[in-house]
């Protein structure tokens, strides 16, 4: 199998584990993946949790990749309105053999239009305004996340890292997956249905 | 409560998840902790997952940090013989409050001498390599991670992200640890003794 092309999308205040748990994960078969990072200008990317990121500019992949991951994090409420980002993320994504977006990413890719008339599914905590950037998209809310053709969407944070070995999974079947959440410990979620923090949703809403 | 100084441990090959799942968990405490990275000689430190990250120099935390987090990983195979690198490690670990290992981390935390006769643990699938390197420790093989005083380590990569949460339950409480687990949505193994990764290995021993 060829070397696969990971773009990954940076922008200020992303959520570090949306990033580094898909990484560790795709990493792990490194002459399958590839992976680089990316954000509309360019240059050093930065979040609250002190880890900052050199990235390459988005325009070098308009002609899409393999695999176009978008992360959220509180940037996401900043990026959302940003329309240039916008722009790319929908001309990338179109391109692109494959999109997986975790947690609040998910509003971003929603916002380009590419989810309407889609499944799809995002962080528990942030439902209500991640739904808001997509009135047609199909949303699953009781779901660790949610695949409808070449477009991967997980619920949140640590959700990112179920999705990615089932997207594993996908290609490369079920053994090679469960190899890798052995290698690194991981209680992989492998039920895609199994959504523990939709039910605390449920019971917050109950109580408030 | 003060602002904790958490210094990173980085080196050629470190494992992706071992630093960004503990550093998710404390950088959701923004206001408690402040996250930088260190490496022996400073700069740029990388590893084959494409990610790279500048470091200070440890000398500059000779005199210690509140909370000195190693990580794992590949690097660990030459790491654990760079002279310098083990006696900087002892250094910083004899005088700070806090010292957390993850994974093949525990071996170069082992190699300075100072887990001996104290309980620790490490990852599963090098687990023999791990502990040739701390002979007088007192390895607890079934465990998800083992707290010995002022010393926290951890199984295998995800493991890591388990032993940060119950670090923050021994500093904040239970109620904040599962706040955090519940904001990245993590399902928590919050019984360290609960580790189904042991098995798997006494599985493969018993086949091989």
């Amino acid at each position: 199998m060829e070397n696969m092309h990971v773009a990954v999308l940076l922008f200020e205040e992303f959520e570090t584990l949306d990033v580094f748990g898909p990484v560790e994960i795709l990493g792990r078969l490194r002459n399958e993946y590839g992976i680089r990072f990316y954000s509309l200008a360019g240059g050093d990317i930065s979040n609250s949790h002190g880890v900052t990121i050199y990235t390459r500019k988005l325009q070098e992949i308009k002609a899409g990749v393999d695999i176009f991951l978008i992360p959220g994090g509180y940037g996401t409420r900043t990026e959302v309105a940003n329309d240039p980002l916008i722009k790319a993320i929908r001309e990338i994504s179109l391109s692109s053999s494959y999109v997986l977006t975790v947690c609040t990413g998910t509003a971003l890719l929603a916002k380009t239009g590419l989810l309407d008339n889609k499944k799809a599914t995002t962080n528990k905590k942030a439902y209500d305004w991640v739904i808001s950037h997509g009135k047609k998209v199909n949303w699953i809310q009781k779901a660790r996340w949610v695949t409808d053709g070449k477009f991967y969407t997980s619920s949140g944070v640590s959700a990112g890292m179920d999705m990615t070995l089932d997207f594993l999974k996908d290609r490369h079947g079920i053994g090679t997956a469960r190899q890798v959440a052995d290698e690194i410990e991981y209680m992989w979620t492998e039920d895609p249905a199994r959504d523990h923090f939709h039910k605390k949703r449920q019971a917050n809403a109950h109580k408030s």
